[in-house]
């Protein structure tokens, strides 16, 4: 069994590599949104030219980096939702209700501060995380039953 | 032709009444979350019994409002989402991505200086407004053919 | 809004009676399997003639009977399944598996005692309650925005 | 054609083994539970973090296993679903119900005597076995056509 | 609880007003195809202009008949499906394969004769009956859970 | 049975009302789009606010215009495509396409000179007509069973 | 492009084999319903258990052989249903609904003498063939793009 | 992750490939239909037999074309659909909904002067290109995350 993981959410701190290097030996193949801010942020008008409304210019980003995203988390069987500490990461609480409505297992990933202001966030969830490590725990288990020492 | 909107987002402004009350005469049937804050707060703990950890009394009552979320957003052909001037509201942009996912046809309502932010939820839309009385005006034409003199 | 809520499970007490009359004045349409229990066994062979095994006895009721159960919860918004005391109540686990592949809301009703056995149900649920007065308490909320006193 | 076979339910004896062991040689790809019951138990916890309260206990756990369960019965295209001699097996039930609904082809594994309390669960079900090596000979006749001799 | 029935299948007897005539009083929608067996023939040509190639006349013909028949069934909560003594009767295999694989609760209508012939349409059904008033006494159970005396 | 139609394409002559004329009596309810062809270019800046640039322009109003054309083909049982004499018409040809992938019946209303440029879309169609008399003469024998005399 | 085709339908001739044989070296994926006529007849008493009565030991094989039916059509592209000249063959025709309302591409088989009869099954089809030769070469066709000289 | 395009849409230019020539290297699969306007033309009634009536030669061959058509799109993650300089191509419209309807990632690929014809279209895409190589800079993007230099 391949466990199909999409990484969604915040894109400043390192978790995914935590996740990811922790999964190691794992049978797990993991996807996640471009996370390179500059590409992300630029990609529309890059590709398919300027525009002086910035508006058009962040319209036009979006659209492309949803092709990468409605795949990734079509495609997942789990998908994990980080919200850092910084920011409104309301593409983050897109994702998830995304994720939701197509009845993936989720996982959100979050500090303690956050917990009431993420609770219907958490309500749709099968496990709430507040470190990566705990993410790979789960991985581990669903996998192989097993359960850290 | 009926048209079921649900009206999700934000409780703290009167943006909802704006909205019944200048659609009047329109064939809309709205529907919306319990906006009584503290209800939706403590509806769980009220009603299935106390919990002395915050998280598990902030899931309880996610888990009894997500009742009538679930079933406003599933019955709407239009789902409008409104992104207030405080707080994270990401119950907002989850209900968001929900509703997208389901194939919803979404209005988002906010204001210019959350442009950038909600880049991808508004890429997301059909429609992006920044005052209640022009998800008014779309209602009208959507129904009726007739634009704003 | 009319809230379709489907009662399954138990048939030994007046449940079903207790939460209906107490939802009395509140937009709800209630919905249940035949709960005369010779019928429900028996109704298989009374209509489509005897089976002398008793296994094809049983089968014949069981798939007459589910015309009605797939009907109930297709079209409901709210899966009650109440389980009770005594037997080994098969058929309301397989409801709310039933019901929770479809994605209707699902409010499990057991007493303290079942609640190891029925970890895997009440997961899947978005209440838990223990009397059918809180199963009211919530139509009431949802319904309405209102708590008990 | 690969079958892909998810094996649900009691998890006390060995008729998982017995299965695996048969069907050397078909092409079928198993999948099944955590089935050690310690684990399975408590890797809400042990991953999560402790609660006071053995509802959460329980629940922290079982949403972690609903992780690998649904994606189990997702994948499946046949879902084995045994019913042992002891306790409730309600999880059992509600797989059965889950996979019904997904119209997964059920084949349900019971002893005779709980033949009546299974009735809805049976009539759901494409084939009824009451011995683990049944099942290997539907496996073996749906991939090859042949017949036990 | 009104139960919308579609009654598909043979046109050569009154099998569909004895069903009709003894649900009177029950809360049933009956829906079914042109019975008129001339009309059904001819209405493609009929409206859209004639084919000299008998394959197309009745190609347009059966196009036309499909409005009327995918909305019946797209529509039930229960298909019925007669098999006649006479006549190859594909469109009525056809119309319950499409019906079963909708989830439509089918009940099969056919004299004992065709038993054999028809055993993978008997399987795919909640019940399978000989006579009419069969039927009427499972649309009578099924809506008010009462037997023939 | 009520028939819901959808009445899309071509907005510069009367077939609309002559369907709609034709058909009273009959128990059809129809929608279409916003045929008012000014407000139905220039929705998205009457009521978003202008844009400079024309490719932004048009797709505000697109977008607008989408809120109503897909309620009207999820919510009907037949679509009915016409394509005119003039004009690109890809609209036309993409909700012809758009109501194909949902399964919806289609009849393709065009000259015969059209035939060969539209046999794509004529291959998803239930009925290909010429004429809106001859949509009418379908509407009535599928809800009556009667043919033109 | 692998094409994944399911041959359904008469087991009495070598159509099977023919199209197999004529589609060396295109990359198809053949399936087909178990076509050993006993052993489909008497699958399921053999290896679950002998029943007196015939309806039940037809029973439960038609069941047993729904569960390759079943995987057979959800996982093919193309189903291809051929009708012989003998027996009534209801099974094919079901199974020509039920791929029909999955979505798939139907190609229909049969003899000129059926046409009338078949008008509803060909209705559904995407192409009508009399020879399997006709099958290979639409295989041929779709794959590559080359026609027969 | 292997990204799956669909290619649809104009047969007259090199414009697939161009892009298939640009995406080397990339992991992509692309699919397309088939661009031998002859054999498009004729493979119904090369295979299944002449047609004296046009309607009928280029229905026959619309629908094998079908067959094609279906399952590339079905298997797309992205369909990228280019609009021509000359011809209606109201298939390319057909197939651009048919995707869009089914959740598909749409690109919409034309020169600036069918933008006012095609708004509706290109309202339904992510990303509306005028040149072969955009495309493939998206798909680059999308699967790597650099832009062009």
């Amino acid at each position: 069994m391949t466990l199909n993981v999409y990484l969604s959410g915040e894109i400043h701190t390192d978790w995914r590599e935590q996740i990811i290097e922790g999964s190691r030996g794992l049978d797990v193949s993991f996807h996640a949104p471009v996370t390179i801010h500059e590409n992300s942020d630029d990609c529309g008008v890059a590709i398919l030219g300027e525009e002086p409304n910035k508006y058009w210019h962040d319209h036009k980003g979006a659209m492309v980096n949803a092709i990468r995203t409605r795949k990734g988390i079509a495609d997942a069987d789990v998908v994990v939702v980080r919200f850092g500490e910084k920011y409104k990461q309301w593409n983050a609480a897109f994702d998830a209700g995304y994720a939701a409505a197509l009845g993936k297992s989720l996982i959100i990933l979050h500090g303690a501060d956050h917990q009431h202001a993420l609770k219907e966030v958490d309500a749709a969830a099968l496990a709430v995380a507040e470190e990566p490590s705990q993410v790979v725990e789960i991985l581990r288990y669903v996998l192989t039953g097993s359960l850290p020492a």
